[in-house]
């Protein structure tokens, strides 16, 4: 304290430019650090402090006005008066920083409504510039009715064209999770006919793995949203307003586009003051949220910090990143000493009636990044089984197969809360490079209203060690998938372990791939198994047929695969059979 | 793996004792491993493999038939049937283990319908015997109609008697987690007249603190039942039947009582056999679950395990517990190799429409433990605060004041799910010590319908720090409670640092003690602060408050007490202004 506070006297004067989520934060905390320090926020727009990742809500209608976007938590608009009166802090809006001269630490702004230009001074200078939509370079791309959900003024230009009644087909590019929140704001709450355009084979590409993408992309579709995967767009058409997107595969008739395909960090400030930039063009900061100038800070969607599983840059732009790391600039600024040592990435979404959460790397992420990863997937009920209120939850855990270090979590539910009560256990978790048996006998608090004796997220870690140890050979979903389309070639047969109530339909439907022999049963009747093929085990969430492929192996038949997730994981992910 | 099955072909019987909980993991992790051992389990009860934690929703009918608590997930009853054919595992009930004979390796038992008695031989034995109810030493408590809840015989028979109508009026004697559910179970479901009697001065001690349990309180006597705190059972009166219970405050009149005073670990068996015990007269194991003698494990409510705060042995009768410990000695017990550590303590309980929820140590436990810890109070919307649907938190984060540790948490909500998402993060990283700094940067994953941009569990490590720091001199409604009720002495002010249209009725009510400065008016308004007295700053939830505080400071006031948790907490405290 005593150093903090004398380091603080010397500081005088703390400019900040960009005031939507870092900016402000690491203002108000300078403020009550250091209340003397005079800070001044310079932006560019007329609209500061605001929730961006309310936007699809406020378009929805969820959030009827966009101040509230803009309020505190109690009711006050956080604009330039707001600043002033409550914060000390002098706003300066409608104002573009052109230019840092570091060795006279000034930075040139630009008054955008009177075209006036004028130094501003600092001792320490803050960068907080955001990021951009990326834009899709395609013929047609600027015409009319092409939107992008960058900022609030964006968004009302968005709200006021629907509300005018003018748009009845949408076309969002981009299936990541603004694609997706507002495919949900236009069809779910304003009825409009939604596409949605994905260059991946999947939605939330990077986040999510493929099984928990099948299960979303199916309730998306169920939805009455029309998902067009693994599908480039090549041009935009209309006469002087958009009419179709055309894609690939084909047209497709619109009346309003919205482009949702990621951000790129806003450094050209940085950069053209000679400020380091990372690989991906992003500012580089220290731990301390320095740049490669000690006077100068920076954080949140323009700059990169290390992903703390594969140590190599991440780039997160989020408001909660914004806002945590804003809080450490503020600090450190005025002599303090506070670490932001790099992220895990973690995320979650609410897409119409589910939800959806990951933190670290899926398998696919894992994989580029060199690690033998495997995956677990475990479905059981949130509650103690006896508890009558309950839900599913569907949970994927990634870990190494070598070290057993727990890569990655994913899950999806209808009931987003109970799922992120495990999710975020592990969220908080990876950084310290958990074994999968550290999962295993994860400490959550236990009551049947709450969670079972052995839970899910127990169960996932020690469903993970049985994997790697190779008790354990299982199939996803999605091989499921290919092996039961291809069941006419006869290259397996689908062992149901579930009591004869539940697979009669489906012997009775497929008698030449469907053989039912109940997992408590299954020692009595070995002599049923078939032995000239492989032998895919399915019951209803994967327990049984576990316990299944056990008995199996112990008679010497060896050649099974246990379906991760069972019957319930098919049934979510769309599979008809 | 190798390793492992060369060993386990060494372990041809393994013996347990007990199948309540452990010991039917134990046994299925066993055959799972190593399906040729021999494994055998004995009780003494005649129903076996039950879910003892839903006894109270057994009770209260939420839960309809006893057998649910016995079923599978898949509603397989889990008898002596199911373990035999689904499990290869032979289960000897009604039988009772007398004596272990460690040199020949064989437990002397007792059919306890016929007095028969045998000698079952083991290479490897586990000791899950559970724990029993803690009596109450006092005349009369062995009076009919005085019950415990220590297993299924005994809930299905304070079923029948409520069932038959005989139960107008309940003393339940213990305001722990049990007391509190059964209290919930007859009261709210059965309409019975219900007084719980908790010899210290709050419920659920040693589990949450002061400030939570007032809440929790105020919630419980809002729901009709009586609570006598700080009130110890002096006797119990009746004519063959209890009539009534009698405390120091007087009798209770009673149809019904309930002993729910916690438990004590059955370690008399591995007494007398010699093995190790701890002080608490638990069974000594290691961190691989193994007694003092090599062959034989104990697991579940019958042992102790490191805190892995404190380093001392606790005591953990927990029915996860004793799962996780079951898979780590079913793991051992064949050659395998797994770990228990310890325990950081976890708990959740949900009573009547209210959630409550703590891992790690209370203020009252760390002080006891030789730390000197500090207590954070953050109330927060589970959600972001412009989106519609939200629910308030209510959070507490203990820490130590020199080391910063993190030492526990501790969370009350209407909706316990999204106040889990919280505890549960800090709950998995407590075994890692964290320093509040990590809980000010925890990553849960953020979106506007789950968290907010800077989350509750985010605020709450930054509250920590900050009273650490000095820089947030805090007061609990505790506190408040006793300098408002002393308010005539004129020993304060308090100044209300909500807009007007708040502060206003109280102002109103209270001229003599009640100011209104709202905090974005007090740069300009400071003159009106008085300065001869210490001031409590009160807004809704603590933020404005704490923001006033440092403009105070500034302005050379100092003798000023941030109310924590503002209106909010002593509106839910039940204390009235």
């Amino acid at each position: 304290m005593s150093f903090c506070e004398r380091k603080i006297s010397m500081v005088q004067k703390i400019l900040i430019i960009g005031a939507v989520a870092l900016g402000p934060k690491a203002a108000c905390r300078i403020k009550r650090l250091s209340p003397e320090t005079k800070v001044t926020m310079v932006d560019q727009g007329s609209l500061i402090s605001y929730g961006g990742c309310g936007i699809p809500y406020f378009v929805s209608g969820d959030v009827s006005d966009a101040s509230q976007l803009q309020s505190t938590s109690f009711h006050m608009v956080r604009d330039e008066k707001f600043f002033r009166e409550a914060k000390d802090i002098e706003v300066i809006t409608r104002t573009k920083a052109k230019s840092i001269n570091r060795a006279r630490q000034v930075v040139l702004v630009e008054d955008l409504q009177t075209g006036e230009e004028k130094e501003l001074p600092y001792d320490r200078l803050i960068l907080a510039t955001g990021s951009r939509p990326r834009r899709i370079s395609v013929p047609g791309s600027d015409l009319k009715g092409v939107f992008t959900v960058s900022n609030l003024d964006e968004a009302m230009a968005i709200k006021t064209k629907i509300a005018a009644g003018e748009v009845g087909k949408a076309v969002i590019i981009g299936g990541g999770a603004i694609g997706l929140e507002m495919a949900e704001a236009l069809s779910d709450l304003w009825g409009i006919e939604t596409t949605v355009v994905e260059i991946a084979d999947q939605v939330l590409p990077g986040v999510i793995g493929k099984a928990i993408a099948r299960m979303a992309q199916n309730h998306i579709v169920e939805k009455g949203v029309s998902l067009q995967l693994s599908s480039r767009v090549v041009s935009m058409e209309g006469d002087g307003k958009v009419s179709a997107v055309v894609t690939e595969k084909g047209p497709i008739e619109t009346d309003m586009v919205i482009i949702a395909a990621g951000v790129i960090p806003n450094s050209d400030l940085a950069g053209d003051a000679g400020l380091r930039l990372t690989e991906r063009g992003a500012i580089w900061v220290n731990s301390r949220m320095q740049t490669s100038d000690p006077s100068i800070y920076a954080g949140g969607d323009c700059v990169e910090i290390p992903n703390l599983i594969t140590g190599r840059p991440g780039f997160y732009p989020l408001g909660s990143m914004a806002n945590r790391q804003g809080r450490v600039i503020g600090t450190n600024a005025v002599g303090g000493r506070a670490n932001f040592e790099g992220a895990v990435g973690s995320f979650v979404i609410k897409i119409f009636d589910l939800s959806v959460a990951s933190a670290g790397l899926t398998l696919g992420a894992a994989e580029k990044a060199g690690f033998d990863p495997v995956s677990a997937f475990v479905v059981q009920f949130d509650r103690a089984h006896f508890y009558p209120e309950k839900d599913l939850l569907y949970l994927e855990l990634v870990a190494d197969r070598k070290t057993r270090q727990v890569l990655g979590i994913q899950g999806l539910a209808d009931k987003g809360d109970s799922m992120l009560a495990r999710i975020n256990a592990v969220a908080s978790l990876l950084r310290h490079k958990p074994e999968v048996a550290e999962i295993g006998n994860i400490e959550i608090p236990y009551s049947p209203p709450f969670s079972s004796a052995m839970d899910i997220i127990n169960a996932l870690g020690n469903t993970a060690e049985n994997i790697i140890e190779g008790r354990n050979k299982v199939i996803e979903p999605e091989d499921f998938a290919s092996w039961w389309e291809n069941r006419g070639k006869g290259d397996a047969f689908f062992l149901d372990c579930r009591g004869w109530g539940n697979a009669e339909p489906f012997v009775n439907k497929y008698p030449d791939h469907w053989i039912s022999i109940p997992q408590d049963e299954l020692r009595a009747r070995l002599g049923e198994v078939p032995k000239d093929r492989p032998i895919v085990l399915i019951c209803n969430t994967g327990v049984r047929s576990y316990e299944a492929q056990l008995i199996l192996n112990q008679a010497g038949i060896t050649n099974t695969f246990n379906l991760q997730g069972g019957m319930a994981a098919i049934k979510k992910s769309g599979i008809r059979l």
